[in-house]
């Protein structure tokens, strides 16, 4: 298949999930919970966890249609996540959009969080299988790995000595759990075998990785315009990011005292101020090699993640996959 | 078996509950999370939920300890909507202890309660049962209704114009489903036939009518050193209870006049003022046969739920079901 017929591929699923998930929103009363659903339901994204489950489930030789409520249970489960974050970082934007408890409050926010992990599990028990109760295992697994990585990302927050190696633990519970329980799930409902299942949670686990160093690359490389937000966000916020945690360990005299004021989130109030410090920092980055780094770190991620995909039969959804993992790990935005 | 007997065996029947309670909670990393988890699992509480799934399983001829499981799960999934629910009323007490929020942050106590919820599911599903998808489905039905209920019960707070009939819709989903879900998984893990599940779901219904009905009337007729904690904290916070929407109905002149300042939460500062409201309230209630109108609805809702245990068999469990909904609705705190 050529990048055009992929990329067909990937919309055609994409809509198919759109539609399934905007199935599962409800009508009041109360309208201002239902309302809250819905809105998130219809907010669209990627779609890439369920896309990667769809393709997971294909892989292995099971029916992809069998695959499709699960994927609207991750995605749903997805979005839970990211509407109770909103709320713990406070963040007023998602996707160009108001979150749910800008739009309306927090504790509204609160409980359309939980009735969408509630909305999860009713579309993932829908799924048929044999063993029904390893895929809601599975989801239940997923949902307290996801809150143990924010809860240690917010724990980052407070600590100033936080290593690379505490950066890979966080996200691989925040961000990487998400996406090989996809995975994981998509090959035990496609009927595969524990060793292909096991390469499918492995693919997803690097897969992850990759996703997440590529998010914190972008903030520093990306473009304004492309992003959709500005640049240097992550910066400016003193997030712990790979790059930045990074060059706190590589940086000496005055580079490190510019990184460990970004560290411990000194950083200038006023626009003039905090651009300056994003210019400053964003230097840092490219002399010390960290933006190079970062890079050859997704690299190899990527490639870990297609060759575990060697221990499955050829076939058109391995080749996506693939495919995915590359469109992945080169998206701008 | 007498009083005593039925005494005894509710106090062996919560202690099995908190020990397998306690036995949910994980240690860290990340600390606060799984702190907060095991604060909230070791909390007790009265594990009435619990003893009613128990007894629902028994009496439908199934094994208790097979239950077991799942009474620690509904007990979970109560504590989950617990610490939710203090996040969103502000409450800074329960049971005599600070709230998860209130002892750590709102962040933490936002995932605390997300990590129960996974943990209800993880002790749900561990059930033995030859349809342990049907399981799950009531679990997660009843997680999207007891939602509903706490946002129409804030939906309420911004509205003047309520009725009784409103409240109790209210009340059949904040409070009555989570009682009626655990006869009901009681009686499906004990095996029970359609009919003898349907009369222990109508059984938790209307128990849990009469429990929130008993909750609204204690605030006004129990005493500060049995309740453990100030009389009248309804009225205090124009709470929409039973006997307030009751005597909105029925007051005319000037107690209609105070009857609405209280809806309308015009309510005194201090404390002098706050006790004379709750004095002039309390008076209310006494004069428009309020207190006497709420403890026949009490009475009748009882009757209703000991009827529907009628088409069980005769057993020691449908005796202390009934033993039990006598108790509840005679309870002083």
């Amino acid at each position: 298949m050529t990048d055009a017929q992929f990329r067909k591929r990937y919309n055609s699923l994409r809509k198919t999930i759109d539609v399934r998930a905007r199935a599962l929103a409800r009508t009041g009363p109360p309208d201002s919970l239902h309302d809250g659903c819905r809105y998130v339901l219809e907010s669209g994204g990627k779609r890439i966890r369920s896309i990667l489950l769809a393709l997971s489930c294909e892989a292995v030789g099971g029916n992809l249609r069998a695959s499709l409520d699960a994927g609207v249970a991750i995605e749903t489960f997805h979005n839970f996540t990211l509407v109770h974050d909103d709320i713990m970082d406070n963040s007023h934007l998602r996707r160009g959009q108001p979150t749910v408890h800008a739009r309306w409050n927090v504790n509204t926010a609160l409980l359309v969080g939980d009735v969408l992990l509630s909305q999860a599990y009713e579309s993932l028990l829908r799924t048929p299988s044999p063993d029904p109760i390893a895929l809601a295992l599975l989801m239940t697994e997923a949902l307290r790995v996801v809150c143990e990585g924010q809860a240690l990302d917010m724990e980052f927050e407070q600590r100033t000595e936080v290593t690379s190696a505490d950066y890979f633990r966080m996200i691989e519970k925040k961000t990487g759990r998400l996406i090989s329980v996809s995975t994981e799930l998509g090959a035990v409902i496609g009927g595969g075998t524990p060793k292909q299942v096991r390469a499918l949670r492995t693919f997803g686990h690097h897969l992850g990785k990759a996703f997440q160093l590529q998010d914190d690359l972008l903030d520093v490389i990306a473009t304004e315009k492309v992003l959709g937000k500005p640049v240097g966000g992550d910066i400016a916020e003193g997030k712990k990011t790979y790059l930045l945690l990074t060059a706190a360990d590589r940086t000496r005299g005055g580079d490190h005292t510019i990184i460990n004021q970004v560290l411990r989130r000194h950083i200038p109030q006023g626009k003039a101020g905090r651009q300056k410090v994003v210019a400053a920092v964003s230097e840092i980055y490219r002399n010390y090699g960290i933006i190079e780094d970062t890079a050859h770190r997704i690299h190899r991620e990527t490639q870990r993640a297609v060759r575990a995909l060697d221990l499955l039969p050829e076939s058109n959804a391995r080749a996506m996959l693939r495919w995915l993992a590359g469109a992945l790990v080169h998206r701008t935005s």
